[in-house]
């Protein structure tokens, strides 16, 4: 996002999940302290209030780098007429929060979001503990404020740990130490060529050997560096898909518009989420 | 499986989840009445019995139609020595499961497996109801079954309605019609060549551009026809990936041998995971 630096401080940002949720944190590490993110309860909830312009950004998470796509958020964007305006790649670090007084070997339940339970997995098997899924990272710090017995933890960030004034047993339990999520900012507009940009777009090709190929040497032809190749199913017959592409360039680029013109004599629709600067992973 | 026919009664294959679950439907389904189910509480589970030898064959879920990719097996197959002698699909008919004399106006909280209430969302938001994630389908009756309470009920099969002796509120709850798994057959040996097989590889390709367009191309050039593409993160570095491949054809059949020697090229590795026979859709 060209404009970020513009965005008036106080401008509400929609997130999924509870206060202290990795989705506000990509939010402020992206906007800066001064925005306002706002919590919904669901992925679609996020994208309606953007949809009706009821709030002028959203924060999804798209995919996390151990373990793979947010699938809700990629068939959300199908039908959504949303842009995607900027990514942010932020670094997941876990923590195991329990309340005040509880030691690590009292914990015999621990809660998160499967996508948190998975990535601390290893973690969790060396406690010897049957994790519990629930909806949301940080919406499992309240359930284990409210239990009464001291025997239960969360994973969740550490700021879900101070929200709460909870405590913290253990820092970065995710078993793979370079485990970042990226996030979609989503608005009614895409952005502006900044000369170093990623464009984001689904198509589906024709049932027929090669198809998938022709429609990939649309760019190749142009040597666009693809970034990401997804496959979703298209809910309309079993085992057909659309495909999910992000690559380098911005849609306005001279290349970009020819290979994307090509792909389209290929495919059977193509639909382009946006272009939007590129970020670096911030160790 | 071109052996099908000849397993002997009471073979034992293993499968994740409860007694009823969807994955032992697709062992009876496909190896007939006569085998023998052994279930295992986690698919890491599963693949480790069968790599011991302890029991010959396992059968796990690989995709979703509606929801897409099981990737805690693509995980594991990348790892796995093991081989995928064969598919089945099988129509995922998903019920709402009861204690007797609950009735449907009584349920206020629902059971199930995250897949399994993915695929039947547009069903438990018309009932107004939040679902509770659990980490088996089948598994979630037993837990309906042990509430004192007549306010909940879990989605899961018929076949696990009959084994707990509970009642059926709903049937077909799924939102898609078209709802079906596709499940590998995992053995230490692929399948012979019946003349209408799949062959399924892993492979990875430098992070460069076109790196992915020319690994297709090895294929696409011999006219071999791409069933499926997913992509995994390599959880080795952000945002790599390996891509997992289906194609129609045998790797004993010369185009195939062919194409997987011009892939190899093209590749930082690749891993067949076997050639099987194709089955069709029943619906």
């Amino acid at each position: 996002m060209k404009n970020r630096k513009r965005i008036p401080a106080g401008t509400e940002i929609a997130f999924q999940g509870e206060k202290g949720a990795y989705s506000e944190e990509a939010i402020l590490s992206s906007f800066g302290e001064s925005v306002t993110p706002r919590a919904y309860r669901t992925l679609i909830d996020v994208f309606a209030t953007v949809e009706n312009g009821v709030i002028s950004y959203g924060v999804v998470p798209v995919e996390n780098s151990s373990e793979g796509s947010i699938n809700e958020t990629y068939d959300l964007l199908l039908n959504s007429k949303l842009k995607v305006c900027g990514e942010v790649n932020l670094r997941i670090v876990h923590c195991l929060v329990a309340k005040k007084n509880t030691k690590l070997s009292d914990i015999e339940i621990i809660y998160s979001h499967p996508q948190a339970l998975a990535q601390c997995s290893g973690f969790i098997r060396k406690m010897g503990i049957e994790p519990t899924p629930t909806y949301d990272t940080a919406g499992s710090v309240p359930i284990v404020k409210g239990k009464r017995l001291r025997k239960t933890a969360a994973i969740a960030s550490s700021r879900t740990a101070e929200i709460y004034g909870m405590n913290i047993l253990a820092r970065g339990i995710e078993d793979n130490p370079m485990n970042f999520t990226r996030f979609f900012i989503l608005s009614t507009r895409d952005s502006l060529p900044t000369g170093k940009d990623k464009t984001s777009i689904i198509f589906s090709v024709k049932h027929k050997s090669g198809s998938l190929y022709g429609a990939l040497s649309a760019l190749a032809k142009k040597n666009i560096n693809l970034t990401k190749i997804e496959s979703r199913p298209t809910k309309q017959k079993p085992w057909e898909y659309n495909f999910y592409l992000d690559f380098e360039g911005h849609r306005k680029e001279k290349t970009i518009v020819c290979s994307l013109k090509d792909l389209k004599q290929e495919s059977i629709f193509v639909k382009i989420l946006g272009s939007y600067p590129m970020t670096e992973i911030k160790t």
